[in-house]
């Protein structure tokens, strides 16, 4: 196994940082990682903010609901879906670009080169010895995120990536097995086999809990995601993507 | 630089590729590399189609537009939003879960959840020095797409990911300006710093497109971003996430 394969397989999200803030050399090798990723036909929809200023890292982590590793770490970043630029360059160019930008599509362009950044930059962090943890809290908010980071519109910040000198290393938690994620030329929905392969995964799920808290939870993980999904969440979404004008059409 | 980093910088998209398949294991190292990705509350919202069949390969290549390198690679990896688990995990745990599961939100959740698996296994794929190229394409006609690989509702191809030997490599695209993704603390906004950037980007961008093609071609960045946003391209994408009971609620 080399040496990258290991990081990968080796992440865990960090909630525990050493007060010790990145070098400036740091944010620029992560960034630079960040940006050498793939892009939907070059369209590079999207920005990264680095939040350094200490009230504003002291707001994001009460929006993003009291997370205190959203204000205490080495670096604070965040990525956002930016159709902004591209709204600017229509405007350069003097092109029609706006029904363009306003589609689902480009929605999800933007959001999938935002990721693919980021998770660039968490495992160019990782390989640097630094722990990471993605932060969807500030999604709770974000009305109020772009007070605080004055984004423009169309630019719709997506999620925190916490990164600093881990304090304490958390047990990796096992994932869905291997042949329920991964389908050989059609999607299995073979409903005897993905319900042993959920029941599989439910007693495995159980075991790591009752192993880590030496008994006190023991809960499957459907049983988890059940929970989750009956409380509606974020429902306010698509509302705040439309009055950034971002129209979903 | 670190091994990891100098893989990440070193990436460009591959689209010549030999005919020579993957072994079984090179594709468990690079699926297992995608699932130790982080993921939003635990919720693995994603699957992952891996593509042998001869017969599909080609079909999934001519609904891509005719790209080759869909059907001429090691492997051809379909990375989907993948909501249908959840929807089973409803019936089974007898919770409802479907207003959760139709919203703008929990539809974002699953596509960075993916998006973070695919760029985790094509750092993999590129640190066992095979090539790389994601396939937006697949997003044409996903329709169409949906019959090869037979997914049933509430799972969305997103894109492809050809993976395989490297027959020629690419010169790596200069990225924009560091300072034109990278802001600190809040947005820059400041219209003339903006538009510096961006002119500066396209000369840089311009030169080299004149280098690459010997003169042949010498277009900026925002010329071309301007040209490609003018068409409308997908627009389809709306209903058709709809139609697969994702309501964009």
């Amino acid at each position: 196994m080399n040496d990258t394969i290991a990081t990968i397989l080796n992440h865990r999200s960090i909630r525990h940082f050493e007060d010790k803030p990145l070098t400036e050399e740091q944010i620029r090798t992560i960034v630079t990682s960040a940006q050498s990723a793939s892009t939907s036909s070059f369209i590079q929809a999207y920005s990264i903010i680095g939040v350094k200023d200490r009230e504003k890292k002291r707001r994001l982590a009460e929006l993003a609901g009291n997370q205190e590793y959203v204000e205490k770490n080495g670096h604070f970043f965040v990525f956002c879906a930016d159709l902004y630029r591209h709204t600017i360059i229509g405007e350069k160019e003097q092109k029609n670009v706006n029904s363009s930008i306003e589609s689902t599509e480009k929605f999800m362009v933007a959001l999938i080169d935002a990721t693919l950044a980021a998770q660039n930059a968490a495992i160019a962090a990782e390989s640097l010895g630094l722990g990471i943890c993605y932060i969807g809290g500030i999604r709770n908010q974000l009305e109020e995120v772009q007070k605080v980071l004055k984004t423009p519109e169309r630019v719709i910040p997506l999620f925190g990536l916490a990164v600093g000198y881990p304090v304490k290393q958390n047990e990796r938690k096992p994932r869905l097995p291997f042949e329920h994620i991964y389908h050989e030329d059609e999607y299995q929905q073979n409903t005897e086999i993905y319900n042993r392969q959920l029941d599989e995964y439910d007693e495995l799920i159980s075991n790591y809990y009752i192993q880590r808290t030496e008994g006190k939870r023991n809960d499957r993980w459907t049983e988890q995601m059940g929970k989750m999904l009956e409380k509606q969440n974020r429902m306010y979404m698509k509302e705040f993507i439309q009055k950034n004008k971002l129209d979903l059409r």
